[in-house]
Order: structure tokens, then C-alpha cells, then sequence
């Protein structure tokens, strides 16, 4: 099994037979499973338990996903209408209630249900709403290599470039945001060094980043998230780049919590800061990050992460899952469509059009 | 058995038939246990596995250690003179090689030794080493009261003071460096929040700082160390003190890796950042921080930190043990002596008087 060729999320074989694959990330980094989803049922727990995470990948296996639970009705109930499909669409929904792209693409799913001819026989359905679950699949995976592309220029010809949280391959379709910029400067061969911020308090860092570089031959080195800022000192890092969860009108950027001291130290530094997203990432309708609402997570993350207990029983935690830094500390963003340089209230305008 | 009024390392009884008495420092924060040390093997097992840690601490608890020593040698061989002394304070130094408090401790006993009479009876010589012991504990105690107690005026009399590693009660003989003045400070009536770093990797934040906060009451909120500068970003925090290793003469500070980060953001954001550390830190043979090397620690500490490995698995990573931060970035130096502000070549030069 060759780990760096095998996608997070894949459909194997047609849509009468066909499957959902999935990597099993919740063992990553130590074990490597393919997880084979035949039932709808098994892509709502997949979903449930984290074993596909990342926006766009859970997207992505929920359209799948729905497929599978179209094919089931159908085997149980002979008959398959838009009532029963919408049965399968509102389940998928309940595995992971928060999350905007699974809504985004059983809406996506339900539509094309509803655009199917009246007299579409049940096999030709099964294949149009398999045509429509590849092609979010395939427009995520074409906004990832546009992400990359566009950010080759960005990236040192040689250095090293440093990283918070899991924004690559696993996250999405295919390569991933920040990553994507990381992997396609690597393969036009700039020699790229990537230190990867362990990123506390879930390790994604340590967990997938690490893993997904090393599975593609990019050279890195795992720090702890209170070591990048001595390695800026040192004149170790030449660039940093991340994701984002939503950046709105004047580019201030909600990303992973820790990005804002990344940010933060990588102006003191005189270091380049880069955000890399998709359009879908930019919320013009918020005019600062003051009015994003800061989502506070279990203290347990913090007091329990490791399987073991790590601080004393009931000790006060602060635990918000993200930060907000400003766009001010942004040297760049880069999206499908391109590379946005500030000031920002011009150059993501345009991003609308 | 109330821990807020336990030392970390006591004497329990006379020279005689008394014993060390230790806070099983590896079972924190979730167990409180006391060691009752009685042979010197104990001891050094005792420091070897961590069970005592804190520069100031071990030494303390290896000068107790070198009486129970010299009274089993005394047991065991009816006689007892400066060389067999010699053989307990040489095994007490291969407890933990590197540590420089216990030589120092060690060799203070030693001389304490040779100076004892040559017709001082075994009875009266044990007293004088313990003596000795209890001086070496008494300065200590002693020193951190009078840190404490300078510290207090540049404490906020409101606010939230952030805190990195542990600077405390647990690794002196009594109120710690950093977290004394925040002690005398909350003795004093100021109304001192304090926000704990958890301080990746070995988590000396969340586990001993929080607990020793909590003990004495003390209000205090655990975060990982990725989300301070996003505190301070948000008006959260006042000021930051924590401790040091190592001081030289332009102020260069080395401390646990991370303390640079705390630094750099807290001049970002304006907010006075205090080190505290007995003069005996201060290294003015040191130009500047340059000259100090920075030693790196095992991966498995970021990898395997927990009981669970976290990291793929021959991931390279960077561990350097503390950082520098440059003495340009520290607002003031609390010392037993009195407060140090810069300019620091001139102000530090003071302490050698």
C-alpha cells in the first residue's frame, strides 16, 4: 500500500458496486487503514468519530456517503424518490451537525436529486448523483492545485518554511491549502524545509502534517508551538504559511488557535505571513474579526489530551479552538484565483466579482 | 495531610533518627505523596528519577541526603571520616551529573566536613552536617522570600500576570523565583490572576505551576502556550514573569524554551516582561547570550511525551531544552538584592558588589 498515492477520500468501482474509501485518520500517524464504507450507516460513524476531518474531505464523503445510502433505500425499498433520498441527506447531517460543508454538500446532492427527470430510471440515478459527488470531489481537488499553483512564486527558492495546524491532502480532495502551496513548490523543485508546529492542543501538527510531508518526501522537522518563535530568532525560518476557517472584508483571518502568535512573531521577525484559502473562505459580509464569536472548546483537550491526566482535576482552562489575527499581520493571501496582496479592502473586493 | 503547607523537601526529626522527607514531584498534580527517604540509596534514586527536581531543590534535598549517608556509613563501619564521607557525596553526584546545585550543595557539605574537629565525637559531627543541610535550605528559603518580597511592587494591584514553566515552591526550598513574587504579591492583597503556560513539552506548567496556584489559592486559568499571544492581543494579560537558568551580562536571559516567544510578544504588545532569579544566576563572565549553548533534548519528549506516540514515527525534531531572549526585551530582573532595570551592563555589574 503506497500511503502518499492513496487520497483521504476515494470512491473504488461504479455506482451500483462502488465503495467510499476513507483513511482512517484517527489512527494516523502510527497505523495506516483503509476504512471500506458500504453503508450509509458506516459513513455517519466515519464521520462521527473524526475518521475523515478537514472541511472539504468531510464534504466530500458525505456525497459519497449519500450515494451509498440512496443505493441502500433502493435495495430495501425497490422504490427511491426525492422524499427518500431526502431521508438519507438529513441523516448524513446528524453525524457532524456543525460542520458547513457537510450541509453545503447534501444540499448540493439534494438538488441534483431534484433535477433528475421524473422518468430517470433508478440505475441511471444512482450514476448522475455518483457524476455529481465526483465533480464536488474533482472541483475541490482542481481549487487545491489552483491554491498550489498559484503560491509556487510565494515560497523561498531555499529555506525553510513553517506550518500550523493540518491544512494538506487529509483536510480535502486532494493537497490541501497551505500544504498544496508547500507540495507544488517542492515539486518545481524549490528545496523547501518545512517546520511543523506540533499545534496543541490536538496535534494536528504532529499527527497528519508531519505525516502527510513525510509520506511525500518534503523534508521537515517537528517542533513544539513555543519553539518557532527562537527558530525566528535564529534566522531558521523563511517564510510562513497556514489556512484558514474565515477571513472577512479587511483580510483579519480566523484560523487554528496559535496562528495569531505565529503571525505576530513572524511580523516582529520581518518574516513573510501568508494565508492560503479558497474564495469560499472569504466572509465580505463581516467587516472585521471583532465580529467573529470565538468558540470555546472542553478543557479536557488541554488537561487530557494524551490519554493520561496532565494537570490537576478541575483546574480553570482557557480553550478557544481558534484565534483571530489581523490583517494587517498578512503578507499575503493566496486563493484559486490568485495571489491577494493588501490593502485588503481593495483586493478581496475583487474576489466577489 | 494539607499540601499547601508541605515543603517540597523537609527534614522530619534530629540528625540522628530522622529522615528527608520528599513530594513525589512524578506523581503530581494528581497524587500527593510523601516519600519518607531514610537511606541515601533512596535519595538518589529519589533525584535520579525526577522525583525532586528544581535546581534549588535537588541541592537541598542532596545535602539531607549526604547526612543520612554519613549515618549509615557510620552504622555500617563503626567509623566515619572525611574520606568515607567523600564516597557518600561522590555516589550523590552521579544521581544527576549535570545538575549544578547539587555539586554545589555537595561540595558545601564536603568542606563542611573537613572543618568539623578531628576529635568531634560521630554524635556531634552528624548534627553539624545537618547543621549544614538546614543553612544550605534556610538561604534558599530565604533568598526566594526576599525575590518575593522585592518582586511585589511591579506587580499588578488587578490583573493577569502570565506565567511559563515552574518557578515555584517545588523546585526551591520554599515560594520559588517567579511564582514567589506572585505569592507575596497575593499575600500582599493585590488581585493577581494568573494564566499558566502549560509549557510543552514536559508540561512543568500544567503540571506543577497549576497545582502549586491551586494549593494556595491563588487564582489561576491553564492555556497551551500557542494561545498567550492571542491573550494579550485581547487586553487579557498585565504583565509576564518567569524564571531563569542562566543571565548574562547584557541581561541575555536563558530560560525553558518558549520563555523567547513570551518575550518577543509581550514587547509586541507593550506588556512589561519580569524575570526573577537569585543573583547566583547571573553569569557576568558572559558577554551575551550567544556564548550559551543551547542544549537539545530527546524527540521522544514531543513525539512520545504522554504514554501514546503522537508523531510518525522517525519524524526528525527540533528539542532545544530553554532559549535565549535578549536582555533588550526584559522590562526588569527581580533578584534577593533588590530590582534590576536597565541599562543592564550597568545596572547588573552592581550584583557582583
Amino acid at each position: 500500500m503506497n500511503a502518499s498515492q492513496t487520497k483521504a477520500v476515494s470512491w473504488i468501482g461504479d455506482a451500483e458496486t462502488g465503495y467510499l474509501q476513507l483513511i482512517d485518520q484517527t489512527l494516523l500517524p502510527r497505523e495506516f487503514k483503509l476504512l471500506e464504507i458500504k453503508t450509509v450507516e458506516q459513513a455517519w460513524e466515519a464521520i462521527k468519530a473524526l475518521r475523515v476531518r478537514g472541511a472539504p474531505a468531510i464534504g466530500v464523503s458525505a456525497a459519497f456517503a449519500y450515494v451509498i445510502g440512496a443505493r441502500q433505500k433502493l435495495a430495501d425499498q425497490k422504490v427511491f424518490d426525492r422524499s427518500i433520498a431526502k431521508e438519507v441527506s438529513d441523516y448524513l447531517r446528524t453525524s457532524r451537525p456543525t460542520a458547513v460543508n457537510l450541509f453545503w454538500a447534501l444540499d448540493r446532492m439534494d438538488e441534483r436529486m431534484n433535477r433528475l427527470p421524473g422518468d430517470c430510471g433508478t440505475s441511471r440515478a444512482l450514476m448522475q448523483l455518483l457524476e455529481e459527488a465526483e465533480a464536488i470531489r474533482n472541483e475541490d481537488e482542481a481549487m487545491c492545485v489552483a491554491i498550489g499553483k498559484h503560491g509556487v512564486e510565494l515560497m523561498p527558492r531555499k529555506g525553510s518554511v513553517l506550518t500550523h495546524c493540518n491544512t494538506g491532502a487529509l483536510a480535502t480532495a486532494d493537497y490541501g491549502t497551505a500544504l498544496s502551496v508547500i507540495f507544488h513548490a517542492h515539486s518545481a523543485g524549490k528545496a523547501i524545509h518545512v517546520y511543523v508546529d506540533e499545534t496543541r492542543p490536538l496535534l494536528q501538527g504532529s499527527r497528519l502534517t508531519a505525516w502527510e510531508l513525510m509520506q511525500r518526501n518534503v523534508s521537515c522537522t517537528l517542533i513544539c508551538d513555543n519553539m518557532a518563535g527562537f527558530l525566528m530568532k535564529q534566522g531558521r525560518i523563511s517564510a510562513a504559511i497556514v489556512g484558514a476557517d474565515r477571513i472577512t472584508a479587511n483580510g483579519d483571518t480566523a484560523n487554528k488557535i496559535g496562528t495569531y502568535s505565529v503571525a505576530a512573531l513572524c511580523s516582529l521577525h520581518k518574516i513573510p505571513f501568508y494565508v492560503a484559502a479558497p474564495s469560499s473562505t472569504f466572509d465580505l459580509s463581516l467587516a472585521t474579526g471583532d465580529q467573529i464569536p470565538i468558540e470555546e472548546r472542553a478543557a479536557s483537550e488541554i488537561t487530557n489530551a494524551f490519554g493520561k491526566p496532565t494537570a490537576p482535576e478541575n483546574v480553570p482552562v482557557y480553550n478557544p479552538a481558534f484565534d483571530v489575527t489581523p490583517g494587517s499581520l498578512v503578507t499575503a493571501f493566496v486563493t484559486e484565483k490568485g495571489i491577494l496582496k493588501p490593502p485588503y479592502d481593495i483586493s478581496l473586493r475583487a474576489l466577489a466579482r
